[in-house]
């Protein structure tokens, strides 16, 4: 029997659950998850029209804040828990080309999970344009003590 | 006579004109310029019921949000002119401890405005505690060509 | 017939004349190039006894040096040729786990290629541990004009 | 009488005492400290020939080097203690013109100093320039529990 299991082999919460918490503990949230595994979590958002700049560009806060939203639910996976009190430690981003589009999505992949800190790397892109990605991230997560 | 002015000798926008700007061409920005110079540019927010988190936290987007309104309106200053379309290249941010406030406030310092790029630093607080930031972020802003 | 080529179509400088050209021009470097596609590259660097600290860690800027010259590499693959003085823009690195081995590696994977830059993420392990990685890097180059 | 003395109040460490700790574990290292307070560290380091690019320029792995050990000794001077084990975390950095000359510095300051971590700002430069800095970072140490 082994002592321990493979970050992929464990469970994680389900996408509800997550969105079940998000909606009672951060209703201002524009940000949903639409995927969750041990090693990647995906974030959606409706683009308002009040998050676009001139000539219908989707501003770099936005982007940012999608990224760090995908990040936080890959600490949810990573660990198997829910950890509505995780905080970003410090995200750095690049944005790659104009945004334009009615739905934005982030994807981050995990690159460390320890006992302080979650590492991840995070794409963002529009609609159905995940071959052209608009920004990308990398960020760490710390985990409450 | 000299042939180059130092940076400190140019007249820079009026924090009056880079605010009409901003609410002529960005009407959902939350941020407005404080204070301008060629050197260092502050931007302020006043927080709203929305961008709190549990416990009355500001979120992390909302600080991005202003640092890197903080950096644009540098680039007003360091280059002497109001450039809607300058677009962050890329941003890091740090948080430092918790933000609660009524007002959030960003400063941006310049590091170098070549012909392509602006480079800045930031350090944002809440409210009349400069002198203990809850973020700290470095960035690029790329000027249009 | 098609007007442009894919990315991974196009041809690319062969590892033999990358690391012809970086003995050449850059004797100092002790990395070199192992794998070179249009998305991909990939670096190696035999480890000094000088580059370690107490413990037999491999110091950060050791890791941060073949991160920046994976990086390098890429260029030469995203733009089809040997780009010298592409030079590095911006990189944001973090450590992952403590770094042990005799031979160092770096893999960056193309973000994105434009006129004047080239985005991309790298994940930095020891030995053949590709799957435990020391390190995670992402950053800008920028071309020649 | 206070129970808490403020960060400037705090005895630091020598430059001499760090330097000879340097010099004893880690002998491979070129940069050396030359001033530490409790809010600021400063590093120097002679420039050989195999830190040279074509140009004469100074490389940006030695410029990253030198920021990484400026964030060390800070954090000497915001502990008050010599801690050889503190460890980079993550650092991001900017290049903002070439690097030219025989001596490289580094001068940090401190963002803030945490139970678990210590944040701060690098600027970088060579010879007299310190008005027209070479590169420019942020960085977090971790400390040793």
């Amino acid at each position: 029997m082994p002592v321990t299991e493979s970050a992929t082999d464990r469970s994680v919460p389900s996408v509800e659950a997550v969105n079940t918490m998000i909606g009672e503990l951060f209703p201002g949230s524009n940000n949903e998850c639409a995927e969750l595994t041990p090693t990647r979590a995906v974030a959606r958002r409706d683009i308002s029209d009040a998050e676009l700049r001139p000539g219908a560009f989707i501003s770099g806060p936005s982007q940012f804040g999608i990224a760090d939203a995908a990040l936080w639910y890959l600490v949810f996976g990573a660990t198997g828990r829910i950890e509505p009190m995780a905080l970003t430690s410090e995200l750095s981003i690049r944005f790659l080309r104009p945004a334009q589009g009615s739905v934005l999505w982030a994807a981050a992949t995990l690159d460390v999970a320890g006992r302080r800190n979650v590492v991840g790397t995070v794409r963002v892109w529009c609609d159905e344009r995940a071959d052209r990605p608009t920004a990308t991230a990398q960020g760490t997560y710390v985990l409450p003590l």
